[in-house]
Parts: C-alpha cells; sequence; structure tokens
C-alpha cells in the first residue's frame, strides 16, 4: 500500500462528498467520540443533535475533532481529519438566519440530518423542541491521508 | 427509528466481530481521531501504530477513547464507545510477552493490523523498526447504543 497527504483542496471534496463522519470532543482531557451527521462549506462544518454528554463537554471545551473518511478496501482508503471550534446556534432571534442557513445545508447534503441527533428511545419518548441544538464547527486546521495498492506489492 | 443502550455483553461482542475503529487521543484539550485497526479481548484492547503526532500525544496523556460501529443503513446501526488508559508495550526482553500477545491477537482479528501503521509513502522509504510501536487500551467505561427501523414509522 502506498499512502501520501491530501492538500486541502481533495480535502474540502471529500467533506463535500460525505455527510457521516466522527466527532471527538474532550473534557479534563478525556475525549469522546460519536458518529454524525455534518454538512460543509469552505471554511465550516455544520451539525445537529440533541443535549447530552456530549453537548455538555462542548460547551465546556469548545475544541472539536472531526474525521471523515471513504474506505473502498483495506489498501484503498481516504481519511480526513478537522480541528476545529464549535459555535452553538441558539433558538434565538439573533442566530435565526445562521440557524436557518444550518439546517438548509443540512438538508442539502443528506436527508439523515437529524436521524443520530433525534433518538427515539424505546419507549417513544417525545424530544422537546429545546433538546436540539444547531451548531457550526469553524475549520481551524484541515489535513487528509490517502492509501492506495503499491503496483510493486502485484509483481 | 428506535434507539435503546447496548448492555456490556452486547458492546464486548460488537467488538469482538469488528477489527476497525476510531481512536481518539487529547492535547491541552484538543482531541485528535485516527481510525486504527484492533483486537479486543474482556477488558482490554490491542493495537500497533507507527510514531507520529497521536502517540507523542497519547504518551503525554494516555486516557483516549475507541469509538466502533456497525452501520447497516441509516436507521439500522449499533456504535460502541470505549473510554480507556493507553499502555504502551515498549521493546524491551520485560515487554516481549505482552508484544508476543498483541501480536497474535491482532493476527488473529485482521490480516490488515499493520496496514494503517505502516504507510509507505510515495517515495517508498522503509520503516525502521523503532518507528513502531504495540500497545494495549485498558478499558475504563464501555457503552453503546442501537438503532434499527421503527415499525410503526410504516404503517
Amino acid at each position: 500500500m502506498l499512502v501520501s497527504e491530501m492538500n486541502r483542496k481533495e480535502c474540502e471534496e471529500l467533506l463535500a462528498r460525505q455527510s457521516l463522519g466522527r466527532l471527538a470532543c474532550a473534557h479534563e482531557n478525556q475525549p469522546y467520540i460519536v458518529p454524525i451527521y455534518f454538512a460543509s462549506e469552505p471554511g465550516r462544518l455544520y451539525g445537529f443533535s440533541t443535549m447530552g454528554q456530549k453537548i455538555d463537554w462542548i460547551r465546556r471545551n469548545p475544541l472539536v475533532c472531526i474525521e471523515v473518511d471513504e474506505i473502498i478496501g483495506a489498501t484503498e482508503w481516504a481519511s480526513v481529519v478537522v480541528q476545529g471550534r464549535y459555535e452553538e446556534f441558539p433558538d434565538t432571534s439573533e442566530y435565526a438566519e445562521p440557524r436557518r442557513k444550518a439546517q438548509a445545508q443540512l438538508e442539502k447534503a443528506t436527508s439523515l440530518w437529524w436521524q443520530t441527533a433525534i433518538a427515539v428511545t424505546q419507549t417513544r419518548k417525545r424530544v422537546d423542541r429545546d433538546m436540539t441544538v444547531f451548531f457550526c464547527i469553524h475549520i481551524e486546521e484541515i489535513s487528509g491521508r490517502h492509501g492506495w495498492p503499491d503496483p510493486a506489492e502485484h509483481r
């Protein structure tokens, strides 16, 4: 297998093609990962979540990491890592426009944007609107690597 | 979609079936995620890596998180999150037995265990044995959730 770095444009193209990633946050240096749906545009990602440990932790420490990959096979894959800063869009008039934009971008990226967030429990409790949050991740660093089969290995 | 918690046995069974996960570490509260191959046994996971930012960070802060999922479809999935503590197995006589065991478990779990670690660059530089490391993650917390289609939604 050969592995090389991806440039920024290649990383952004992968983010634009995908809508499922893994988000990590950290509290007192303990990291925590959850899968999330996201939408991307140059410089930022948008997401939607229910309240819970993830949002509690991120409100206290807005530094997050998102990893998104395309795994075609063991020797053919790409992985992009974003380090960024979380900004919450509260349900207030001041944030009406950013919330509308986040929702529109998420709907464009995936019809599933609300699926991992709205965790309907087995008892089918109703999800309260106050229990959900739109947010944006401002991209501070982005890097990626991709691997592909080495023709020399198959000679 | 319905979502419910997985019990410890269900979480361990998923870890035993899978060998590809995402590992997060944190440095000064900035989390960082990389895909890794792993092997599991009750109470711990084994991994193999080349040196790099991930190992630099983990040596300074051994608290890590590993997320492993099975995504069959948007409404049929399972995700397990492990919080644990990293222990490195250096290439010394004292660690010969743990290293042998880690390698044996990794080989049993996946023929690909060395693939993401040995990042052969485009220039095909040789990978030095001193540049690789076997490690173990002692599981301190484990939790999981799974989702499946809600029959009521399709009536």
